[in-house]
């Protein structure tokens, strides 16, 4: 049942993309634990009292860049799966996971070692554009059946 | 394997829901750079200084209108797929799909024209109910296997 | 087409995570509605006057245990469907879905009663572990047809 590569590519990608979102998640509560940084007042008061239930600029880096890779990754899984079904080339395919795989890494990167602009704006473009290659095609091959 | 109308109904709109979201992604980019209000100071400093690492009520309105997106269009990509698996009638299923997308198409139309409330709610509601819908009968389905 | 019991089990323990995360923006508008307070201008000025946009720590609660469900359950989506195709034991399944669903059910609830901590972090924690299984599981399939 997943035995096409192009199948195969697509859930190995998205997969870890996953794993690197799981990532942030842990980095995000690691960095309230280190710099005492809590959003709820039952978590502050076990760390060390309710002044710490306040906000912290590199937490709400994570989040800012948590929330980008939900804005960005989850479409993924459904122009990916789609895309995948629509048979295009296994070359063309892999390129398309391939690029945005390495594009979001890259944002993720950029995003917490807060690097220059634009190279985080860049690195979201990269990512964008096969996104919005299957988004077409999809449409396109919608079309032809309709 | 996209053959069946069903299907291709449902992935039509679903891609142009993702559309959608991404030119609310655009239009947000937009307002930053024309209010000069960034979230990242590295993204301030490249475009006219610190000071301009700061908030605005119109951006902060995109990013709600881009989270309630996500909140709600995200969970019809998987209610719509497995829905439509469960093999309801074809005319019945369109209706779904279709007054979820112009549900939701009419709800980020209001909230990025601040239009009177409750016309977002109203828009809100609308789309809710093919989803809430969908959810009872896959569940009905399963129960039927179970 | 959805006859196998894994993926029964997979789809209704999701669906019910759905209307988990429905339950959860229903109570948002509530809170928002009894303690009047409002994101937009335009739904404060329908319900009483301007000074009502504005923030609320229990509206500010919802909104994070929402998220959080956002982050956790929809990569559960695509993590449980790829892992449901590559042909784990029924019983096997059956657990890691029944462990996210109780898991991520206990973290709501623990959200949004302000249990004590650490009983938030730690029903994070039991959903997570599933999830890591599978998406291990998934990668080693990936690996074996590489």
């Amino acid at each position: 049942m997943l035995g096409s590569d192009i199948w195969m590519c697509f859930i190995f990608y998205s997969t870890l993309l996953i794993l690197k979102m799981y990532i942030i998640a842990i980095i995000t509560g690691q960095v309230r634990l280190r710099k005492k940084a809590f959003a709820n007042p039952e978590d502050a008061e076990r760390h060390g009292g309710i002044q710490f239930c306040r906000t912290d600029p590199y937490v709400e880096r994570c989040l800012r860049s948590h929330r980008n890779d939900m804005e960005n990754i989850f479409p993924f899984f459904f122009l990916g799966a789609v895309y995948s079904m629509t048979g295009p080339s296994s070359a063309v395919a892999r390129i398309h996971f391939v690029v945005f795989f390495l594009g979001r890494v890259f944002h993720s990167v950029a995003y917490l070692l807060a690097l220059k602009a634009p190279t985080r704006s860049f690195a979201y473009v990269i990512a964008q554009v096969p996104c919005f290659s299957m988004a077409i095609q999809i449409l396109i091959h919608v079309a032809s059946f309709a």
